[in-house]
């Protein structure tokens, strides 16, 4: 096994990821922008198998259609050349100043109606260029003051424009699938689809939810202060983990956007654990088979040097905890462990296979309940053979 | 419109709030514990219309069959002569050290036996004193480190145990609907179902869903960064707002069950508008129209008669709250600014009624961006009046 | 009293709030920026006292003298034909490419120069102004990687910064007092003198530190999670609250700056009260006398017109709370229940006035712990009677 | 080097952690406790070096004076047998009822000098037994409601306790020092002296602050979002850093109390590296020269067992991440990359040695803002180099 990554690690970036150029919200630019067949080129260089992009990542929002064409085709050649494929494609309905309400949950019906076009538009460009999934991060739906909305119909407005979005796709036939982006706040106050569950919650009363699924990303969970892997196992549990979003977070603060593991290491090393070798107890549990996409910044203090750097150590680093990842599973020692944790019997249904609840109550079954409030599980000793294989 | 509780409000209590003594994880009891039947007396008293327990506010653990039935008479009959509903019940299984690891997602399958056995038990209780709701807490379901789990497994039993549940009630015959609690942390450093979006996401997958909903708790959805009546609108476009939990929480810190408005004043100024005067412009939505339940503690410091000035507190609050929110909607200054902010536009959905997507796209609909950029919504202002209704 | 702000108030505005055009990490400017001496002029007319501004709120980075001398000019005359004081002057080293690492505590000395000279340059145009306080927010001051900086080496450039600055406003003779604004993250992963109490310690070892103290922000000081009010007093314990920055938060996440009072209600609420009426006990107390400053922005959904009705909202918010406040303090059932809770009996001293440790201890002094830890203190129901002020 | 701990290494640990039998909010003891000697003597045999207690850790708050010399005796005994230094002593003024209002800060003044008289009893105790520190912290200190206390008589009454117990610490000529501990909150809604800055800025206002200092933990400066490092290094800059309690926590929740390094593990290895290196470019700059102190608790879900592999896990994490940091810093190529990003710049004073700021300000330097606004600093490849030295 090689720390250099290849093809098969199937290692994705956006190209607003290496091409952020550092402006925020107490300071301007830092670096200058590339063209987006710049980045590509690089990023091919260090490894990436593939690229995403949202539609004003590559042009303008005032673009004509020429100029719109002329540039997709630029790229579309660059990443050809370079053996790149464009996985995923996104829609940037966040950025102008006329989505400052959201864009399918604006109050205003006109603009929702803009917002509804642009991104059906895009869907198209997405199906063309042979991409498997679109994402749709809604980072303006959402309030700052509880007076501002009526909720109800807020989330009423944003299953319509999800619905319209994933039965366009099915209408036209595309092999193209929904990726929510759930994130608590930042830009808005408050969003809506603040995590992981609301979501699922969401897709589960749609139409067409068979073709919308998740796209989580890691920061945007800790910012609602919840554990992005246990947030990956219920998506997972419920069919729905179509896509992933890699990076750092240092805890509950703006959205950081770090090198994958420079936020929480042992959440990360999980996180690849679970990516990597699957459920421990649940083989025929389902897997995560997309690409490995990174969704990050390289910090505003870096030159132009620094966004080839950080780029090469999500993959790095990536490569670094599923070597951790791996051997920790082999290890007998470990697997013992586990296997006094009572890991593996929580993959045992509860009620036995032919016991109905009538026979599991009318059961006579011995049970001494203070001897079990005293039983060893273990999970702290299991948790340093973790951190042995990981640092030791 | 007085402020004095009445039966109307139907205000709801859990014996475990005013019933807790005041131990913590650095301090011993300040209180003396009364009998359940007393509390049940008092709260009648300052006018509550229900109470609600855990088996073992009322019983002991270890407590014999004979007790049991003794303890619940006595609290059955001072709550009928109080003219008191006992309108839900719940179970601890998060006390006992038998339940160190969780009741239904225990690694220890005999420990989830023994939790589930615990539950139905309750199941049959609750349904013979007419309870409506019963309400499931996993207080325990979860784990401090992400290598003593699987993940999936977890997920799995957890649903299990509760379509388990939902399908003998329905098997029974029981009028009772179950409420899932969401909670994010503490005691277990990440609890499953850590909010409103992940129980809902539960119930999608359940088999018998439809008899289970939510008890959303304010604290809870406050201790993972999230806006409550945000969550309360998600829960009632899914249909599964059952219950509700109202407290006071000062952000991300313990779970601090403060009286109700104690903490975030002006989000529990919008949940009661919610809850009193349903969404502003979908008069057709769904409506809550369970109980007004509290479950908050009366701090530590207080002695025994802080335990009845806190419960008032909570009542007379809400109705304060209550009273605040009506003039707020009826105040035809706001209703004005309302418009002005397109909120009622929400409501009206993005497509026409008979409009199609080739249609809409194919529609020519003059839209000027860079003016809708800049368009008024008055948020602020809107706010501002909101302050001036409830401060003003 | 009136609602209608009075010179008496002395409110007064950072140019660069009402100035700020919506550009945020995820999208450009909603707004259109205006002259400094217009919002000036406009702030007047709201009933504003003074203003505030960074050097490069009126004036660009790259300006020359003259354009320098020549806006401070136009910006000096605007403020004294309407009847403005300039009250504080700050200076951005945090905006430009050039800081990205700090201006006192950039790895780079050459940066380092830089930006003392700069913060030099302003400290004279702030006493030729006729400002009281010079605010030092140190934006840029921290990092993202503990890896990236020698931690004491930092500090102690803080420390000779801040001293030369001091020093040099001694030196000149200037009536200027300078106000460290403390901050726990963003736009740096963390900060340096993150919180009050921190930078109450740097101030504690420079050897100018008499005329420094602080300028605390509320929503700053929520992003640690801590109690505002409480921030404030330590820093009056220590002679040091110089200056104020009012605004709303809604816990931890990004900077929201709302409008005063448009995050915790309560806390708000507590604080005019500290502010107006003073600490309840100690009438001999040192007070706050300083302006009454916002540091808010007008949220990115608004308007121009929004931009007016947030200012005026700040305003307003703090005269209703005065009100409220005002009559909390004289209401004689709350002094009553002050006394019942021996708030007043915390202003005496533990030890007697001439009583030393031998004598304290060799005293025989009953006392029966068990009744003092059952004691009433009734703080919930003084609580509540600060809501019935608030919103009865 | 070994991983195996000794004596030189002075680990030590509260008897209150390996004591912990399980109790918290939400549940009873999962673990029955062993007499004081006998967590003593098993953390001898583990490599611990010394061992510290809270007076009601030996003995109960009810006890006679003859029980308590009893139990203290049979401590120091066993300590004696075992080798283990008893380093440091701390008084209880959180679990009784009694201070339910605080010790120090209690509204109740009969309350403040039963708090004082058993603080200063257990000086003496502290020095008998040859402690170097005395820890304080001031669990109970705080309030939940802002209403609830003159904050300036709180700060002052806190200032008070302080300062007459370090002076009667000099008056007695004990050998002692006090550890002020700050924690933001939990059990109190807020905590007083909130954090490392607070309780530096309340030593700077004490008469007797000489022989005060701090002893920060892990987890307290992480539930207010802050860098546990950062914090250090400004307590060394103050000459604070008087001892440390090392744990784990992961992020804004209820105080965790994990293993070391279970938490946050990128900063617990910079802590180490701090705590083993010193700073990289201030080699005359404060070292922490004390106990390495684990305040931690083994998880209530486990068994005796789990005690002690917990205890050990503690030593083995801080061994492994100082083997790690000691080759990070001797790594040529970690040394390079240092230069590069200015690190030992950043400890050569802005100001020449014989520079005074006028002739500073006439200096005329060359200085291009616009390039030194590209510069490369290499931050996020250096953290990189020091995650590839702990993971690769």
């Amino acid at each position: 096994m090689t720390l250099t990554p290849t093809r098969e690690d199937k290692f994705s970036f956006g190209l607003w990821t290496v091409g952020w150029t550092g402006t925020d919200p107490f300071g301007t630019s830092t670096r200058r922008a590339l063209d987006p067949w710049e980045y590509a080129d690089k990023l091919a260089e260090l490894g990436a198998w593939g690229i995403t992009f949202h539609d004003n990542d590559v042009w303008d929002f005032d673009a004509t259609d020429e100029e719109r064409s002329d540039r997709v085709a630029k790229l579309k050649s660059a990443a050809d050349a370079a053996g790149l494929v464009i996985e995923m494609v996104t829609t940037n309905t966040f950025s102008h100043p006329v989505f400052k309400d959201g864009g399918f949950t604006s109050n205003d019906r006109s603009v929702r109606r803009f917002g509804l076009r642009k991104v059906l538009r895009n869907v198209d460009l997405a199906a063309e260029l042979g991409a498997s999934t679109f994402v749709m991060w809604g980072g303006r739906e959402g309030a700052e003051y509880d007076s501002s909305k009526d909720l109800f119909a807020a989330h009423e407005r944003y299953r319509e424009g999800l619905d319209t979005v994933a039965g366009y796709i099915k209408s036209q036939g595309y092999d193209l699938r929904i990726g929510l982006e759930p994130k608590p706040n930042e830009p808005r106050g408050d969003i809506f689809l603040p995590t992981i569950g609301h979501a699922l919650a969401m897709i589960s009363v749609l139409e067409h939810g068979d073709i919308v699924g998740l796209n989580p990303e890691v920061g945007h969970e800790q910012m609602a202060n919840l554990n992005y892997t246990h947030g990956l196992a219920q998506a997972l549990q419920c069919g729905k983990l179509f896509h992933i979003d890699l990076n750092g977070q240092k805890g509950l603060k703006y959205d950081q956007d770090l090198v994958f593991g420079h936020g929480d290491l042992l959440s990360a090393f999980f996180t690849v654990d679970l990516l990597v070798n699957g459920f421990a107890a649940s083989p025929d549990a389902p897997r995560y088979e997309g690409p490995i996409h990174f969704d990050y910044k390289p910090s505003r203090t870096e030159g132009m040097e620094g966004i080839w750097d950080s780029a090469k150590a999500n993959m790095e680093t990536f490569l670094m905890l599923k070597k951790k990842a791996q051997a920790f599973r082999a290890d007998p020692e470990v697997q013992a462990l586990m296997r006094e944790a009572s890991i593996f019997e929580l993959a045992e249904p509860t009620l036995g296979s032919d016991e109905d609840v009538a026979t599991f109550l009318a059961a006579v079954e011995p049970f001494d309940a203070a001897a079990k409030g005293e039983r060893e599980y273990h999970y702290v000793q299991l948790h340093q053979l973790a951190l042995r294989h990981l640092i030791g």
